[in-house]
């Protein structure tokens, strides 16, 4: 199938080869030129303006393979016009399930079919099989089904319903994440600070093998202990990237109770601050009604 | 290997099972005779009293799969004068590591060795290959390491070090366990929530393939929706078997943040309560100060 590819960044560039090794003819875009020419010398058609992908025969198939945020919208309106009735086009990005249903309805508006398309699994499943959870117009996912077919592992793809329910899947299976590598984190910690000598790869190794929480992330535990066997290279600074705030909020919208994934997100940002306003004002507290003394500040 | 054990419930029966298909002869005990019969038709030796496990030649190697606690206290002082130095006693249950390690002083006093063995992957784990984390004496160790080699899973057994380091980690899995639990839990509350209609066996099995979140838990969350697929067959209420406790009693001795682990213990406490009392305070409080309206209760 023609398939426009829209990003090459790290997600996009690895989906583009994923999609060639099936046979897919794909046309490329990227703002930066280095990289359409990095994607062409590996068989792809590059191009350097958006227009180009009218030049797909109708009806085209483009997949966004952008940043969340303002460059997956700039993106969105700077495409939309150049597509038919009929066209659909594919987010593969990290959207707000609630753009997603905004942008479906702007595109049904010309008869553009707007899938959006929660995509899992990290670089190296983009490359050699990724996760994909698909929602928009059932008649459309039909269309390109063989496509999600192609680039996912076995069983690794998932119709999930009307516009929005694939990236809202996504979003809660980031979510979910937050959760179990903070439980993942704590349970280290405690290791650590125990009487005991533990080697963490061997920890990791064995809780792979027969544990009940045996997982993808423990993999990737006892990959990056035997890289580096006390984390000693590494600042314990956790940034995110969004989805876990947005799970929180829909918690909220949702009067649901969600301690867990909220308290992952809570120390994620606790560790973007050395010391804390809210550190000190609990310090001066104490100090004002016990007399307990204070940790002063170094000069 | 000769291999006396203690406890013929749900795990000890499977790994009796286990034990005898690697060709290990098992004498065996349980307070239940029924038990100890049913064991001595499927090849082991039965045995009504703990006295006769003197029979087995030495060094001798016995194994207490009873539940953590006074059970296994009683046990341990029950066994222990019927063993001689040289034999080695091994505590496959969920004891707390401070209680081995008191334990294996006991049994150090007269030459026995004792090994605390932390034993997870459930009842189909102790049948068909566990994972063993197994802590105290090393030549201890060495000399019934094959057994371990042989119930466990490939890579399922893991030496830990000092005595109280396997049930340690067994401890701190079970909390991971937790909080990994609670995590997934938000998320398909948060699903169940939304605008839109997923099907969890299906949304299970998606997360399973490719994705960040697969795991055995996400395994397991696939196969008890694909027989009940809302779990309406079940009610919400999350006992707990005390190392989640543990955990985070662990965690306040070493003044460290656990949150996650912590709200997943306490969401399991709140889910044993119909209604609360602290819910009855705030709701006494609004109405105290903002004449905000209360839900009465039915007669």
């Amino acid at each position: 199938m023609q398939i426009g590819l829209i990003g090459l960044g790290k997600m996009g560039f690895n989906l583009a080869l994923n999609l060639m090794e099936h046979g897919h003819q794909v046309t490329a875009y990227d703002i930066d030129e280095q990289l359409v020419k990095k994607i062409s010398a590996e068989g792809a058609k590059g191009i350097t303006s958006l227009e180009e992908l009218k030049s797909l025969s109708a009806p085209r198939v483009i997949w966004m393979m952008v940043p969340a945020g303002d460059i997956t919208e700039n993106v969105f309106q700077e495409v939309l016009p150049h597509l038919e009735k009929g066209d659909i086009l594919i987010d593969g990005g990290n959207a707000h399930y609630k753009d997603s249903i905004r942008r479906g309805e702007q595109a049904s508006a010309q008869g553009v079919y707007y899938l959006d398309c929660g995509t899992s699994g990290g670089t190296e499943g983009a490359r050699h099989g990724v996760c994909v959870m698909i929602g928009g117009n059932k008649e459309a996912f039909d269309q390109v089904e063989q496509v999600f077919d192609d680039i996912s592992v076995e069983n690794g793809y998932l119709y999930t319903g009307e516009i929005g329910s694939g990236h809202f899947l996504k979003m809660i299976h980031n979510g979910i994440e937050y959760g179990m590598m903070q439980a993942i984190a704590e349970g280290f910690d405690l290791l650590e600070k125990s009487p005991f000598d533990y080697d963490y790869e061997k920890v990791s190794r064995v809780w792979n093998n027969g544990s009940v929480i045996r997982s993808w992330l423990m993999e990737l535990m006892e990959s990056a202990f035997s890289k580096d066997e006390k984390l000693d290279a590494i600042k314990g600074v956790m940034h995110s990237s969004g989805e876990g705030k947005w799970t929180v909020e829909t918690a909220l919208d949702f009067q649901t109770a969600a301690p867990v994934i909220a308290l992952s997100l809570m120390m994620r940002y606790r560790s973007l601050e050395e010391d804390t306003f809210s550190g000190k004002v609990v310090a001066a507290l104490r100090n004002e009604f016990g007399g307990h003394a204070v940790v002063k500040k170094e000069e």
